[in-house]
């Protein structure tokens, strides 16, 4: 255990200070470990698809780790490359309709890839406001000039881009994290198609939820596989499993191999992570033909069908929400503290939900984050609904 | 496949230019996929211990995506801590010697998360030259005051440290990941003492192969569990998984988990990740017992032992190599050309070894990288002497 005991001049004194304001704002966070066998329903975790469970996701998991180990064993240039990572980047390319594809550790390290790798000094970066925190510090990483535009304001993007002379590239979330909202895709790109500009697209809520058999936002606005366009994943959602990815011309891929720090300096995906992402894809693929046979619609059809219905429901009772542009339904609530309650009482009632406070808000409005997964049964929605709606705080109907 | 085909103004023409640059270079990287049974003998991976297929391991694997599924489901403050996280990190903490740990997806957003959420804008962060890329981005990402000093320098340290009247850090690799040396841990934690700052060591090349039965460099310097000090570790190495996790004071655990975006905003390990590596620290933790039994050294020993050998015999033969500090051996090419030269034909002789060129070396000297796996057989050892000597440059012997 430790070898030493505490001494009286603590250099972290400043976290004492740093804990006290965050308790005074009622704003500490803690980590809540779940059992393997949750009694809650889970309208909260991004497992869009309810694949992280499937027992072909799981058994993509176990093969690969029995076949290539548990670790790559070594960054992607080095011994960390196997056959199931390219076999994997093929087919995530060939499904969402890009050229090449690259997979990374996580969507952040994906994000902070593209990010960097696609800009220089001379680079004007146009970034939305509501884009991710892995865009972000994408963005803070690297050498580029930043602008920041109001939230998906393409006439703004128009003349951000507008003032460069250089290389410029937009940057979006397809689906915004907290509120599920759409960007404006088709107005993104013909701002960058006219400026000249490059355009980055984060997919992470979009892939397995949009499109044409989950093909993802851009599949669906037609734009994948646009010569000026890059797309990020995520395995970690839909996929239910972990990893990143950047979909684009080959070019640009070899490009990313080249000079992404994230990429080059990281050692690769897990097998295990790799094959479990497969395994889910090669599921999704197969999906379009079962719904031909069935009445029931495929998985990502199911899961914004499951959206629409809580937000239906929800907002007939007098709850404000967003409607869901993807599978994300997110709840007003009159105060960050009520959210907190809200959320714990439900938590209580048998109901896990997403909270969004500040910081992690883009406008300071706390929400409640419920997750629409494909697999929710009939019962399930009605459990739920009744749960929120009961468990609401005073103020709830009207914020 | 794409819905688009390539345009006459493409927005990515820039990297046509990068690719030319590169090719005249010699320096373009390409990625070459490994089968499963690989023909070659291993001297480039960073599977110090030879854990990532060792049965043990990987069956934590499996049970753990059977258990929990493929994914963790969210981020670690919403659905995406299990018992198991919570687990592996009670077990980190222990076998390391520190009050506390937080596991995350990579040691490179660990690196990013401990640089960033410990310093502000107060903040001066005195960066060894040698350290690792996330830690350079983790510099580059926080607000802080940056001083980067020449590369294993206390005194330098010192003085950097001794211009700040606010809060200051010292962050350094424990083992230096190209040439293997280890940073002068102790007189950098003098150093730190002396001036009231905290130090944050990334140990990913110490763990499993440095200190009592492989507890990393911090422990073998008597400063685990010093309060001002922090550790930073990857579980894809000497653990033979994927992830990282940041070791300190239970408070700088909160803080981290309150603060730091690589953690809050990123999904968490997957299970089958986190279930190896827990598999591989239980075998570690067995391990001093059985080397009391029997004639053969734990593996930590075993590790530095096998790269002693590698080292004395090649520089024996007139090779110019640094005494390794750990279980990095690297051996000097006379130049970047000869070097993946050299790389390239020990390969087409059967032996895998790492080759680093600029700009992935720190000094623009490129080398062989060797790792000094634990689990090598005298046989292999002898093999892989014969070949890098067989396959030497004209030069290698004096540069
Ligand atoms: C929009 C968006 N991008 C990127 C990420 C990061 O992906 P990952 O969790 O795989 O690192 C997330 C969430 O985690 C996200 O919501
Ligand atoms: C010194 C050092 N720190 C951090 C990392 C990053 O760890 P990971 O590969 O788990 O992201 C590496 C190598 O990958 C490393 O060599």
């Amino acid at each position: 255990m430790s070898q030493h005991s505490p001494e009286p001049d603590d250099v972290f004194a400043w976290i004492d200070d740093a804990e006290r304001a965050r308790e005074q704002a009622g704003l500490v966070r803690t980590l809540r470990p779940r059992p393997a066998a949750s009694p809650l329903l889970d309208l909260a975790s991004n497992d869009y698809l309810g694949l992280s469970r499937h027992p072909e996701t799981v058994r993509g998991a176990r093969e690969a780790a029995e076949r290539w180990g548990a670790g790559a064993t070594g960054s992607r240039l080095v011994t960390g490359t196997t056959e199931l990572h390219a076999e994997l980047e093929r087919e995530l390319a060939a499904f969402c309709g890009f050229e090449a594809a690259l997979v990374l550790s996580s969507g952040y390290a994906a994000n902070l890839a593209a990010v960097t790798a696609l800009s220089d000094r001379g680079t004007l970066v146009v970034s939305d406001a509501g884009n991710h925190a892995s865009i972000v510090d994408g963005c803070r990483l690297s050498r580029a000039g930043i602008e920041v535009i109001p939230h998906s304001d393409p006439e703004a993007a128009r003349k951000a881009l507008g003032a460069q002379e250089g290389r410029s590239m937009l940057v979006s979330d397809s689906v915004f994290s907290v509120d599920g909202d759409a960007a404006p895709l088709a107005a993104y790109a013909a701002a960058c198609r006219e400026r000249g500009a490059a355009l980055v697209v984060d997919d992470a809520h979009g892939l397995g939820v949009l499109g044409e058999g989950g093909r993802g936002a851009l599949h669906a606005a037609g734009l994948a596989g646009a010569p000026g366009v890059v797309a990020t994943l995520t395995l970690s959602k839909s996929l239910g499993s972990q990893g990143g990815a950047v979909l684009g011309p080959a070019k640009v891929i070899r490009h990313l191999v080249n000079t992404a720090r994230t990429f080059i300096f990281d050692t690769g995906l897990a097998p295990a992570a790799a094959g479990a992402a497969l395994a889910s894809l090669r599921l999704l693929r197969r999906e379009p033909e079962r719904a031909g046979r069935g009445r029931e619609p495929e998985r990502a059809g199911r899961a914004r069908e499951v959206a629409d219905r809580l937000y239906g429901r929800l907002t007939a009772s007098g709850l404000t929400a967003a409607r869901p542009d993807a599978a994300v339904v997110s709840v007003r609530a009159p105060s960050a503290a009520a959210a907190l309650r809200w959320a714990a009482d439900c938590r209580e009632a048998g109901l896990s939900v997403g909270c969004f406070r500040p910081p992690s808000v883009p406008d300071g409005i706390s929400r409640l984050r419920l997750t629409a997964r494909a697999d929710l049964t009939g019962d399930e929605i009605d459990r739920a609904v009744e749960t929120i709606l009961r468990t609401a705080p005073a103020g709830a109907t009207d914020c």
